[in-house]
């Protein structure tokens, strides 16, 4: 079934499957059989990161595939991502590879600047749930550090195997919830190429100039939340609690008829037609299925300009509450 | 009648005024009388840049003002920016130069970065217009320039005259049309204090979380075209032609008649009142008049509440139609 999954060539050379396995919010007991389950079905991306604080119980789902022999090691593509307590070059490089051990699985495929903001450092034995954007009881906020975009992507860079740089662990390289005008600041300086980038995507945030500064640029775009408030109900976003979830908007329910295929996999298609890479999370077997095969059929031209249109600007994935106004 | 405009302590801890004259679409022709009027007016604020190509008239105006004993240099409160295509260290410098050359005012109180992009330097006896985004004919578009703005930034600050730096020319600095991310990585990295930000300001687009960002970080905020798009519409902005008025909106009007005041003293009120300076320019003598005097009177919140929310998000000037995407 993986074979049904198209791919896109990374600007560092490298293929990414446009359809991925997301555990974001997935809870560490489930996580090892889900990621295994989700491999065993045909996933050969996954999308994980330190905040996620399931990388053990990935790479153990991983490494329990490849043990298996269903796939091999460089069949899979796997990104993490750098949380933002750790910008500042050390303690990227320290950070980096206590994932890495977690994950177990030798190098990631990707490896991506979380939030283009940054913490103050918070040492690694006094890790705070949730997100480390407070304090645990939310009562605090996390003082910014003066960590420069570019000695983060520095680091980054110096992570990446090269001929002359074979100590390196990671293949690919970008960013996560950049803005344009900070994306065309890092082109500047980049001596590796910015790989992907990754952002908040779906029809009520379509962020269409975004995609298009990334892609004339040859990054990737991988969308994250593609079903929208669907995500974020289970975390009491009040937006999301408010929306009308995207499965039940007309527009979207009567092309998923015309073509025989569900709302998600109508949502997800949306996406992957236009080369943006989908991370769809899902506990459920048929769903997981689903979802890989939504691929296998084409919306045309004027289906993908209507879903298009319910663009809102709504954003769910936001700081702001906490004062980190990082999308303004 | 300058005691009546209000004024705003920089990070810098010089002061500027609250009210300005904004200089852009100011013919050549017509500068240097209308700049002299102003100040006679009572203006204390001059807000130029290099891209408005009428520094050497406003400098006249300027210098007429003062040899006539009307105000002293220190009395006023003069802007310039750095356009795009100079944003290297030398080339920054050099425009900087020739633009106090022209102006002829010995120091500039504010010199901004523009736009936060970097374009190809086009040598300073090849200037184009209009604006340097395209070639003349507006056939080509200039290229992108691999220059950080971290490059730039650190150039602006060793213009800024201090104990150390007796031959800076500059007082305080800043930057204009910056969105937050970018912001927040100039004050990872900035040694000498982001005293303004600049921004299209106007009820259609509020930026209220923009606005947040800089004043949290005592980066004091100059808002642009405060009437909307009424200074688009001579350049056949599309979205300024169709878009109502801010003058003809109800909640605008009632709120002036209420108070008896004019629409356009209502809308630099909404701003100034929150500490946002306003630059609005006028040919005419009662206009002018009126807009300095627009801080002689105080909205309640509800109706501050009221105009911003005719907020739209709908901005007017964005070279995206030149591919420089940077409000994406």
């Amino acid at each position: 079934m993986a074979d049904q999954v198209p791919s896109h060539k990374l600007a560092s050379g490298y293929t990414m499957p446009l359809i991925g396995f997301g555990i974001w919010k997935v809870p560490r007991e489930t996580c090892a059989e889900q990621v295994y389950n989700a491999i065993k079905l045909g996933y050969r991306q996954i999308d994980g990161a330190w905040d996620y604080q399931n990388s053990k119980e990935a790479g153990e789902g991983v490494r329990r595939a490849i043990s298996e022999g269903i796939v091999k090691r460089e069949d899979l593509f796997i990104t993490s991502k750098l949380w933002n307590n750790y910008h500042k070059r050390e303690h990227a490089f320290e950070m980096a590879k206590l994932e890495l051990e977690a994950w177990g699985i030798g190098y990631f495929d990707l490896f991506l600047i979380h939030f283009p903001i940054s913490l103050e450092f918070i040492p690694f034995d006094q890790l705070r749930w949730p997100c480390f954007w407070t304090d645990k009881e939310q009562t605090k906020v996390t003082p910014l550090a003066k960590v420069p975009i570019s000695e983060t992507w520095k680091a980054l860079e110096d992570m990446v195997q090269t001929p002359e740089n074979p100590d390196g662990f990671v293949r690919s390289i970008g960013v996560s919830n950049f803005h344009s005008q900070l994306i065309y600041d890092v082109l500047s300086y980049a001596k590796i190429p910015v790989s992907v980038l990754q952002i908040e995507h779906h029809p009520y945030l379509t962020q269409l100039g975004l995609i298009k500064v990334a892609q004339e640029n040859n990054i990737a775009v991988t969308g994250y939340s593609s079903f929208g408030p669907q995500s974020f109900i289970e975390l009491n976003n009040k937006d999301a609690v408010s929306a009308k979830p995207l499965f039940e908007v007309d527009v979207v329910k009567s092309i998923a008829e015309k073509h025989g295929k569900t709302p998600s996999q109508v949502l997800l298609r949306w996406s992957t037609q236009r080369n943006i890479t989908v991370i769809p999370k899902s506990n459920n077997v048929d769903r997981l299925k689903q979802n890989l095969e939504s691929a296998t059929f084409n919306l045309s031209d004027e289906e993908i300009k209507q879903i298009s249109a319910l663009n809102q600007g709504l954003r769910f994935n936001d700081p702001d509450s906490f004062g980190f106004r990082i999308f303004a």
